[in-house]
């Protein structure tokens, strides 16, 4: 049923005739599938395509909004939140208040998560949390600096709470296969880096999400870079976090402005100094990913996006001069295309997947 | 006939019943593929096993000495060579001299291959070549900065003149294979670092070897690590090779002693500073690999085993200070168990992979 539900998925609008070429199942199970599709309401009857000679097939569709999903992005404070139909369009969203930590966190999650399933016109048919952290695949979070956890059961929790299935996976993570999701053509290599309150990157292999023996592939912010560096949340100094994350360019950018500044102040003239000082950070930390998998494609992502150019520029370029020239010279740094939902995005096409089984493309 | 072999490889003295066992074909199917690989003499039988009740079977074993291999590794002045058996025992050594490069290079290492395959004893399945640089899947070397190639159809032109199949890879991708093979459990991850006269990386991800989309996953030596650093064969300045490689510490450890310094130098106690240093410069590095890949097996070899247990410490130390302790606990820095002929056992791995299917395990 998931093979006949992911052919309708990729296809759009098709025929039982065509699902069955498509996944050379026969073409009366093909029937019996659809026929157990329409009944749960996944898909429905579209009226009837073009004729290939007999008579003209009935074509059936997806029924996006049939089902929801909730979504919740931790990777920033306020905490986010959306309900999204079986296409990953955003319905109704909601969001969290103040910068919760430790049980406040997971209960303010929990809240949030309660509220957006409350809220849904349709079935949901789970809950996907991006956090930052180490994630296990069972949906603990074995560690979040940001959010102070430690070996936090948040799916098995969050489930005894709202009752319906939930998964958990790293916001680095869910946000790179969702950008590989949209973006690449199968089979691809890409490393997704995100920039906010924290420095982490997301692993896409051979078109496969890697995450590391220990869930931890990708965690490139804390890397010391400078010893002698500025505190770190997760305890030690010259983290590359404190170099490059939002906190360290907005102090940097109100010493040089001379007044508190915004993000939005980054792209100001004045802070163009700041932004590509970081970037070029960033951009030799990352020398050091690309040489380790020569991979192709960089993606930058997240508040940072608010430095524009000159922060790309400088990531870009240091990566160029850091790395052999031979591999380098393939090397395209980019913006995600995906913007401000790209989590939210990851978070429920990780729904999709796990529920439904069907890849999100 | 590759299962069948793979099967007898692994098991040793074996019967055609266990065969039929372990690779579930039918019995008949395996007497017919046994008698074939008798014909062919990979296979010998060696009288008669334990029966299980009837009539006691015939043992089946590998003939290791029916076929060579010729294994080259370049990653060293002089180039060695090696004729070894289907067991990967070296029967036969050669070197090479001097310090070849460009067309010279190619001319050296032809020679060398050509004598070994003229010494065999019995016939050579294949040539294996182990190289530094860049080497696409076809045995092409795309850029050897050490060797002065760039673009080099290496196995092609081994082929034309010795007239066995060649195989081509980067020594670090197949010094990491042998380690794997030799070491770890089925599906382990492990990054393998050689530190010689150059510095690179073989990644190994699930079991897998992990190449990159061009070749150049593990291209480590040339990340630039110090912009105003010296200058290095690749032409830039700072590359993690001119702090870490063997000449860097050479140089550094002939400054000290007020000579000319050798290998065997870096284990006196008056270079234990200069070899602490090196292994902290190399352990910042791999902070960054190991971030990236979640990776918990960190082997180093080459030359530089000679520096002994200040250099291993002092890397083992700098990444467990500089990657998350979450992520560094789990972090094991040891020797390679495999020394000397590490990239020869690699070369003769791949070719035994390559032409008789035979997983070196």
């Amino acid at each position: 049923m998931r093979l006949a539900l992911q052919t309708i998925y990729r296809q759009g609008p098709t025929s039982r005739a065509e699902i069955a070429r498509e996944t050379r199942l026969a073409k009366a199970t093909v029937s019996d599938l659809v026929g157990l599709l329409l009944d749960q309401g996944l898909v429905v009857e579209l009226g009837t395509g073009v004729s290939a000679g007999g008579k003209p097939p009935t074509l059936v569709s997806l029924a996006p909004r049939s089902r929801s999903i909730v979504a919740l992005d931790m990777s920033a404070v306020p905490f986010t939140g959306a309900i999204a139909d079986l296409q990953g369009e955003i319905e109704d969203r909601a969001e969290g208040s103040g910068q919760p930590m430790g049980e406040e966190a997971v209960e303010e999650v929990g809240r949030l998560a309660e509220r957006l399933v409350g809220q849904a016109t349709s079935d949901v048919i789970g809950v996907g949390v991006a956090t930052p952290g180490l994630v296990d695949p069972g949906g603990t979070v074995r560690s979040a600096a940001h959010l102070d956890w430690d070996e936090v059961p948040l799916a098995r929790l969050l489930r005894a709470r709202i009752g319906v299935p939930v998964h958990v996976a790293n916001d680095s993570h869910v946000a790179a296969l969702a950008e590989y999701s949209h973006e690449f053509p199968e089979g691809e290599s890409l490393v997704l880096v995100r920039v906010g309150e924290g420095v982490g990157a997301g692993i896409v292999l051979d078109g496969r999400l890697y995450r590391g023996p220990g869930s931890g592939a990708g965690e490139i912010g804390h890397v010391v870079v400078d010893e002698d560096g500025l505190p770190c949340w997760c305890g030690r100094n010259g983290c590359l976090e404190t170099v490059v994350a939002i906190g360290a360019l907005l102090a940097n950018a109100s010493a040089v402005l001379g007044r508190p500044a915004s993000v939005d102040d980054l792209a100001l003239p004045a802070a163009e100094g700041i932004v590509s000082a970081a970037g070029h950070s960033l951009g030799a930390a990352l020398a050091h990913v690309v040489a380790t998998l020569d991979v192709r494609h960089v993606a930058l992502a997240g508040p940072v996006r608010a430095a524009g150019e000159p922060f790309r520029a400088a990531v870009a370029e240091t990566i160029k001069e850091r790395v052999l020239p031979t591999m380098s010279a393939h090397v395209d740094v980019r913006w995600a295309a995906l913007d401000a939902d790209l989590v939210l995005a990851g978070a429920s096409a990780m729904v999709l997947a796990a529920e439904l089984g069907v890849v999100w493309r």
